[in-house]
């Protein structure tokens, strides 16, 4: 006989959802987390987690393709395409495993099912075998996520026509693959599977790839993925799809020109819609915007006792914002003051080759609200990165002009979603260029990249 | 007919010297650097930057013979020695042009050859042609490193008892080698000769390696050299050394029990010894102190006008400490109120495998000076690290208990060198635990272990 009175019922396992639950759990509410498939959500299972260990994958193979620049020689090299998808589940399954032993440490009652909200502070709960439990709670925390999104005309088959989650798991290398959307999932995809023999064409609706990230670095990225043989189409209009026995063939306009691209399969990479469906929140009163759950700094939906956080309620729809405002709502639930999200301070990383990684103001955004200093660097300039022989990239750092504080921060190149974590850190404490620049960096560190930008912001940069 | 008459003459053109000189030159004095060897010092020529490209080499190495864990194959792997030392040479020739663009960037004068201190401000350099030339400065500031250390009764033959010049660019990999010294030359060069095939044996004096390092650090280190087949004997004391055609025979004392160690080679890191010799010290009235030039915080020697910077002024005996000091050195010449260094922020890397970094206190000293509240988290239980399959070590973090201030930093694991940085930029920045864990950092990154360890101090741990 398990609990069916709660203080807090969370609704979603994912990065949002199993967070909050074990922060709420930390702060003595009693808490249960409802997930319909498997815990650790798109994140763990279908994202960041096993793309991450695939392009590791294609990280480690760049390396055996270049043996020769190493002073290595092997002969016969090949993949198995099978071994690197398992391994990228394996990965998967471990971490996922690993929240369930989380939820049990923190004494969080799992109900593995599907969720609706149901009026006077109740959740029903539909289990895999349809029998239906009713949970009373106070708190509920919506973090149902999303999922891809298909264009108008162009819907998944799963065959050729693909989202992530096919894509993840790979039977073949498809020789031609058409990429639609230039985010970090199209591109990191893109990433990998031009490593490992696709011929790719990736078509980027927007003026560049990676429309959010200031624009020098997109353009450093598209002139290196460009070198390794992606064709990148900007300013690109899908306009529809046909196939036939011999693959796909993308109908698409840009810049006034209309061109069919033929592939063997498509990877559709055009964002994402909220699950907002089947939930009852028209039941209870929830108020959208836009599609998304509308919520308050502390994630509150428009109905006491309700919290959203995560990608249902919309932008940033990244995992670590998600955790971060998951860790708020649980805070605020448990009657703390919780610190409110800066959105600007929340980084987000690309995992291609080259690495991108922003945190903060573009140049020109910044320079809307004001006049600014910038210091850039690169790498080829830095002992570190000629002695791993990634010299290509480069860091941009925004300051405000008159205060000297960190706006933004811009970074392509080796290990730099590793090396964001320090202007996240500087920004949220309103660090300087000074600051930046008087830190003694360990030499020979790829980091020191940032402190000579910095240093250069102020006209003080020694090695360039 | 080259200028004669200076503001600065910098003598040593290492990477305390060459960054005071481009420092002094941005601020308008007339500067010299005299150099006897090649630009860039040690450092660049036979420290940091070429053991980074080997021990890179390294790297890459383990992932080829790792192929079957990744999914691949392949047949004949071989290295050629020669091509990995030729890389790492190339390497330093080119940062080594690097820094000559940069002096005539600066408009620095560079002299090549020795420089002896005259009295009434004046340098006399002798070139590599013996013809002596005087030049008249207002400021002098010596920066003319340090070189190995014999022990007694072991001095370097540079055939079978090593210093790192000759570890550098090895004909051959040793089949036995016998590591004086457990500090980050000695490991470091014990990690890439264990990796392409030596099998090494190393001695350390202290009850453990990395003496300087938090004593946890030290443990896993040990611990994961051992299982890549390191043999480590430490509280060891090397009592003499034979050599016959079969190779050199080390006795060493350890614990009460003398041994005779046989190996093919010795390299002996066991510290170095500041080049004071030669520099007309005594004729000017330069005191020394244990050895080291003696200097105040804007690194004044005890004659006005002289200063001295980087390894000869004693620890820490670092290449950007050195560097930090030349700028320091350089603003005070110039009139500008310079900060003073905190010899504590001064960060400390070995990159052996995997890679230690730190920055401040250590948690036993931490704990001498007031109550501390100690952070942890463990890669394994990360995501990123998880996903790249590099699980071993550990993120550690000392807080003054009282304020939540960041005391010290003691990471083991990887890209720690990089992940350093951040906690080197929040100690300067007087950061707290909360700080660090309210940043919302990227996911998946490896830099969320430092979040989580802050968050762990504070018992708010999410994934442990």
């Amino acid at each position: 006989m398990s609990r069916t009175e709660f203080d807090l019922v969370v609704v979603g396992g994912g990065p949002g959802g199993y967070v909050a639950a074990i922060r709420a759990a930390q702060l003595k509410l009693r808490t249960a987390l409802v997930e319909k498939d498997r815990l650790g959500g798109i994140c763990l299972n279908w994202g960041c987690i096993p793309t991450k260990a695939l392009l590791k994958n294609a990280e480690v193979y760049r390396q055996f393709l270049k043996a020769k620049d190493w002073g290595f020689s092997c002969s016969d090299l090949c993949f198995d395409l099978d071994k690197i998808v398992k391994r990228s589940r394996d990965v998967a399954n471990r971490l996922n495993k690993g929240i369930e032993f989380l939820l049990k440490k923190n004494e969080i009652t799992f109900f593995p099912g599907t969720a609706r909200l149901a009026k006077s502070n109740r959740v029903v709960v539909k289990g895999a075998d349809g029998v239906e439990q009713e949970l009373s709670t106070r708190f509920t925390c919506l973090a149902t996520g999303a999922r891809p999104r298909p264009l108008p005309g162009i819907d998944f088959d799963r065959k050729r026509i693909l989202s992530y989650f096919e894509a993840l798991v790979p039977k073949e290398i498809p020789k031609r693959l058409l990429v639609i959307g230039g985010g970090p999932i199209g591109l990191e995809f893109a990433f990998f599977y031009s490593t490992f023999g696709s011929k790719v064409t990736l078509f980027e609706m927007m003026p560049h790839i990676l429309p959010a990230e200031d624009a020098e670095v997109a353009a450093e990225l598209a002139k290196q993925l460009g070198r390794q043989g992606i064709k990148i189409v900007t300013e690109a209009k899908v306009c529809g799809v046909s196939q036939d026995e011999n693959g796909v063939a993308l109908k698409v306009s840009s810049q006034g020109e209309e061109v069919v691209h033929a592939g063997d399969a498509v990877l559709l990479a055009a964002g994402v819609l909220p699950n907002v469906e089947s939930l009852g929140l028209e039941d209870v009163g929830i108020t959208l915007e836009k599609g998304f759950i509308k919520v308050d700094r502390a994630y509150r939906t428009t109905v006491p006792g309700i919290f959203a956080i995560g990608d249902v309620v919309g932008p940033p729809m990244l995992a670590h914002a998600a955790s971060a405002e998951g860790v708020v709502a649980a805070e605020t639930m448990a009657g703390l003051e919780s610190h409110v999200l800066d959105i600007e301070s929340i980084p987000s990383c690309t995992y291609t080759h080259p690495q991108v990684a922003s945190v903060g103001l573009t140049e020109a955004k910044a320079a809307e609200r004001g006049p600014v200093r910038v210091g850039r660097f690169p790498f080829r300039a830095l002992g570190k990165a000629v002695a791993i022989n990634e010299k290509d990239g480069f860091v941009k750092l925004v300051f405000d002009a008159r205060r000297g504080t960190l706006l933004g921060a811009h970074l392509i190149g080796p290990e730099v979603t590793e090396l964001i974590a320090q202007l996240g850190l500087g920004r949220a404490l309103g660090a300087t260029d000074a600051d930046i620049h008087r830190t003694v960096h360990a030499h020979p560190t790829l980091a020191e990249a940032v402190m000579e930008a910095a240093a250069d912001a102020g006209g003080q940069c020694i090695h360039s």
